[in-house]
């Protein structure tokens, strides 16, 4: 049986481990080239952990407070014991998983210089396994952290012996005497569901403060570097140009890798869920193994990917679309054969064939989403090339095209989302029975991830060569090594596009299953509430039980109290119609706008201080561009960080509090029509802005090959203002929109005991 | 009782008509001024008459497809056999206003001029009168429909002996025998419901082909006339110039008229039908009061309106400030007498003191997003200063600082509507009766437009002096006229800011109550496929028509059949998790993005075509640059007329198909999900959109008045650019998202028998 299967998970998380090791001996191995590159590499390295230094700090506090809070709410009975504990291994492992990605990638830059300028397979190689660390121990460091707490929870909390005597916790009772088997796996994965809440406060301040940080060091670098001085991009004597290449890593690697951590252990922890919550009137044979599934279908992920990112590979002679390929090779591979593991698995029926469907529905939707990002953000088709015959005419009508480029690029993402939710739920069963409908669009989630390995590597790898690049341009390597790198450049551009898109993609799907356990928590805090034994609130409640998982089976409950049923129904009735969720509704649309806004004004103001900084150094420093000065790196590093940690705060403070509060005020009714009024716009939103930025940068390019005038045109300044205004929409408020939509669900889940306690009392 | 007041309805409206001619002969008497600036006024007039022809036309064809396909549903039985021609009056009745509105303020912009020449205060006053007959004209007409249907239906197909005898029209059995007067009002309310669908379409027209128009012209004009050819704005010399102050009319005065048009009468019509809904289950004595209290509350407002009308004054030597004054004594006026007299109406209990409450909640709501909107677009205030300040960094920090504020400013007008929402369900008595609430947001809805006499006048007011301004400029007037005029614009700025925001949030309100009354025509229609006899069905639909209206109702009903409920259960079930609801959200959201893409792009196409063409008189025409040769004005207005109604084909379609599609597909679910989807995100979209182009519009101005630099300073330049991407933000985009919001609603309404036709069999 499946159950039998579970030491496969901590073995593959290790195994994914094992290899991280490995591909970063590898790499430190390799030759870091001159003492000039090294120099540089040392710089971006100090400044990349002087930032993480910082944001460590800044979380730190955070955690501390969002610990004492969950440890009082915890005493007050409000919230699960363990939830503190748990909140803070998801944490740790999420910014464990940072650190080391960081690390890896300012250790690899100078050597994939170095690589390149032996042959681009090699400065490939170098730069994508390097990549791969980091897709590595992501999903390596997450699973562990699900499966240690699975033993943890199941073989000494909720153990046969404490679930007959039952089990006390620091004075709480936490495992009833009596409890069965199925409550049993209820409350271990509703435990677990909320170390989520670690990784996403993790991931709040990495993409959120990353994404500042990235676009303030770009922005001052570029307006007092490139236009005001005329100095070429990467140039050293631009103070700021360390600051910029230390936010590539900060924003696409920690960053992106902090968001995809948090989106691969929310899906296979809500998955694990409603898994549970299908077990509980259920008494078959194997109840656990619907807990375990989505965590197997994670590990045979992980172990395909290492497979995948070994089939990395290119030609000496390649061009820019046989490295695309080769990438594609690895990623497709790997997704391929997953599909044929999992149907393996459901030919020996340790899933069902509906599980199966629902597992392709959501690969298939990643691999749609990616395609679709990729036509409408390169230059290679007519959207992209349409912005850049506007530009013609001036800023305005670049702006006006991109704008209307990106809305209307949102069709596809938004068709393939709904197609994989319905075909997800269809294919699972869910036109028959809800709750197996729900367990499939969760496996959608864990299926679109479970190539996360290597996908991951392919975005990590584009700031690498990023950097690789400015390194060889700071250390003045011959023309053909920088020609090389920028070839692995502009493959990390369209990887970082198309990461984008799966990173959205990925978002929306793990917050539905999210929302959905939200509401297997709403009930568990409602069944304890129904301990109490006020039999008025009893029938209310059995309604809400049913009604949220489905239509008819709750209805023979409820006629017992027709009356009291309608005190509580707009409080927890999911119908549209409930003014409580429709006000839900409006204010999770609102907040993906103010949530936006926020970030962007951020980026503006941390880009002022930068400019003032740069401006102040180019004046007091004597020789500064006349390159015998030295510029002061590390001041413009430390102005990055600290503008991002101030500016992220009041933003973050929002998606923190706004949901608790629609909570108490509205009800869970309320709640969930934030979630999903956020999920709706957010993600619609988010494609807006992602592909918008994308196309403006790629139309910018295409005019600088030669195109409309070429570089220095009237088109091309259009370009370069449409490509300004496109880097805060797809490099800070479009990606932070990733976290608003899975964090407000997140601490919605958390904070479900305060909301049901609130209404109950 | 209230019943026996209904003859205040055609009454207040014919009033409201009597004092529109009355204010169009008075401003007919006044000089239109010199030969030159009749000559002017002329080419405006026939420009305008041109694109009305123009544009009833294509309406008449669509009108007449339309007219087809109802008819041919009608005789199916999936169709009220009145709805065809209630349709057709309906558009009628639009269409009329339009051209009455045009064609006043066509008159009116030289006897302004004139007038201006004279006083300010009399250039107010023609103005702001001649605004006044599009204002009365509206809710004249719109009411003066409502009633004479009102009438028609209830005296003369659903009379007493009918209801006895039965009565068959066209073949069809349309008044059951031994039918009661509850159903009676049901059905009356339901086929004068429809009669919507007629504005509906002509607003589309209207609004989003005048959008269209409009941006065409005044990009067209600006980007060949005043940056190729370096001449001033309203110059003679520049061929799109007529065009450009055609396009003001179009856009402002026939496109606005059109939009609230559709939702004055949407908000009566669905309150009406709400209204009869309640008096289903409710035998009490006087089922008809609940029909016609919204419509008197709308004839009070109307009378109301008339005074506030006169009470607009002002002194000789007014300021910006104490003319705008002039305007809110007006409004604010009618305002506190409508509250007054509505307060009556519930003292005297011809309405509950809930309706009273919800009245106020809709009048409330409308003044604080109307002062919201002036907060973010006006430049006595931080965001567009903020805006102005940016703009000394360049364009493309403008368009960053623009788009921020613009998202940012979503949260006021987002509280206001939930405030409105939940304020007008719980006064009417919603948290005890569901329908009770909803009800009340209907009078929400009424409430707001019932000002509309008024605040339409100072809407139209707008274009009237702006084309005043436009029409001293040709003529030559003393600069005294044009800064008399200028201020007069300004004034009209600043009410089409608020006018834009009172029309979003009253399409929003209107929509709400639309999609309630949505689900009472689907009940109809449900229990016309109940008397086919099928109790299976019948089980099933018991459940939906009382789980749509409130939760506990129905719960009895549907234990007799628990196994088919599940078949039914997704395609109706209004619970936020039904995945085919979820799917409607989704495409909610994603529609008004596109829709948005679209009418963008159109506005891009539109104005190529007029660049081209003015570049081609330029060169063509000789002397025309030096104010020899006359251009042909009459070509440029052409191409922007058969421009905008080409290009707004493909959204029209759009706007149409996709509401029936999903019913078709996903059911009546489906279809609530995509309205709430693109009501929520639309809602929020527009104001964003609306705002952001005001903010730029307004900081480019403030940068002329002298601020960082002036005219002809960097800032002052990339101001422009923010202007000039506002344009099609503020003026096309945003506007027609009320359109998409009410006409997706308006379309499904309509169509809510083929929706259950296709389910059923």
């Amino acid at each position: 049986m499946i159950t039998q299967l579970f030491w496969i998970v901590p073995v593959a998380s290790v195994v994914a481990l094992v290899f991280a090791w490995f591909f970063f001996r590898t790499m430190m191995k390799s030759s870091e080239g001159t003492d000039k590159m090294k120099e540089i590499a040392q710089y971006v390295r100090d400044g990349a952990m002087a930032y993480l230094s910082r944001q460590y700090k800044v979380v730190g506090i955070v955690f501390l407070v969002l610990l004492v809070i969950l440890t009082v709410l915890a005493y007050m009975g409000v919230q699960n014991p363990f939830v503190p504990i748990a909140f803070l291994t998801g944490g740790f492992f999420s910014g464990l998983c940072g650190f080391l990605g960081m690390k890896t990638a300012t250790f690899a830059s100078a050597r994939t210089a170095q690589g390149a300028s032996e042959s681009l397979n090699k400065g490939l190689k170098v730069a994508f396994r390097s990549g791969a660390v980091m897709g590595l121990v992501v999903v390596g460091f997450g699973l562990l952290d699900i499966s240690l707490w699975y033993v943890i929870l199941t073989k000494f909390v909720y153990t046969t012996e404490h679930m007959a005597n039952g089990f006390q916790f620091l004075g709480l009772d936490l495992v009833h005497q009596g409890m069965d088997e199925s409550q049993k796996l209820l409350e271990v994965t509703a435990t677990m569901l909320t170390f989520g809440m670690g990784a996403s406060t993790q991931a709040l301040f990495a993409r959120v403060g990353g994404g500042i940080y990235t676009k303030a060091a770009d922005v001052g670098a570029d307006l007092v570097g490139k236009v005001e001085a005329g100095i070429p991009e990467d140039d050293p004597r631009n103070p700021a140009t360390i600051a910029d290449n230390v936010g590539d890593n900060v924003g696409d690697v920690a960053g992106m890798g902090a968001d995809l951590y948090e989106s691969y252990c929310g899906s296979i922890l809500a998955t694990a869920a409603l898994g549970a919550a299908l077990t509980v009137n259920n008494t078959g044979a194997d109840m656990s193994g619907k807990v375990i599934a989505p965590m197997l279908v994670a590990a045979i992920g992980i172990v395909l990917s290492i497979v995948g990112i070994f089939m990395v590979q290119t030609k000496e002679d390649a061009n820019a679309k046989s490295l695309l390929n080769s990438l594609l090779i690895g990623t497709g591979g790997s997704s391929v054969l997953i599909l044929a593991a999992i149907a393996g698995m459901a030919a020996l029926d340790w899933i069902t064939w509906g599980i199966f469907g629902a597992v392709v529905s959501g690969l298939v939707a990643g691999v749609i989403i990616g395609q679709a990002t990729e036509y409408y953000t390169s230059d290679g088709y007519k959207p992209t090339q349409g912005i850049a015959r506007q530009a013609q005419q001036g800023p305005a009508t670049t702006i006006i095209d991109g704008v209307a480029v990106g809305m209307y690029s949102t069709w596809i993402p938004v068709v393939t989302i709904v197609g994989g939710i319905i075909a997800s739920f269809g294919f699972a069963g869910g036109f028959d029975n809800f709750a197996e409908g729900v367990y499939g669009i969760g496996f959608a989630a864990v299926g679109m991830l479970s190539t996360l390995g290597i996908t991951l590597a392919t975005d990590a790898f584009g700031p690498i060569a990023d950097n690789a690049g400015g390194n060889a341009e700071m250390s003045n390597l011959p023309k053909e090594v920088r020609e090389r790198t920028d070839a692995l450049d502009m493959l990390g551009n369209t990887t970082a596009a198309t990461g984008k898109g799966f990173a959205i993609g990925s978002a929306a799907l793990t917050a539905m299953a999210l929302m959905a356990a939200y509401m297997e928590e709403i009930k568990i805090w409602l069944k304890r509430g129904l301990n109490e034994g006020d039999t008025v609130v009893q029938n209310s409640i059995q309604f809400v039980l049913d009604s949220s998982t489905q239509v008819g089976e709750g209805i023979k409950a409820v006629v017992i109290s027709e009356a009291t049923l309608k005190d509580f129904s707009s409080f927890y009735d999911l119908s549209l119609f409930n003014p409580l969720l429709l006000a839900g509704l409006f204010i999770g649309a609102m907040m993906a706008f103010v949530f936006c806004a926020m970030t962007m004004k951020a980026v503006g103001r941390a880009a002022g201080s930068m400019v003032d900084e740069v401006r102040r150094q180019f004046k007091e420093i004597p020789g500064i561009l006349e390159g015998t000065g030295t510029p002061d790196y590390a001041k413009c590093v430390a102005i990055s960080t600290k503008g991002a940690q101030q500016e992220m705060l009041l933003p973050s403070l929002l998606a923190i509090i706004v949901p608790i509060a629609v909570g108490l005020v509205f009800g869970v009714a309320g709640v969930i029509g934030l979630l999903m009024g956020g999920l709706t716009t957010g993600f619609t939103l988010a494609i807006f802005l992602n592909n918008a930025g994308g196309a403006w940068d790629n139309a910018k390019k295409f005019i600088e090959k030669g195109n409309y005038g070429g570089k220095g045109s009237d088109a091309h300044k259009a370009g370069v203002v449409g490509d300004t205004v496109g880097d805060p929409f797809k490099d800070t408020s479009g990606p932070s929109l990733n976290i608003l939509i899975k964090l407000m669900t997140m601490v919605s889940v958390v904070m479900s005991g305060l909301t049901v306690a609130f209404a109950l009392f």
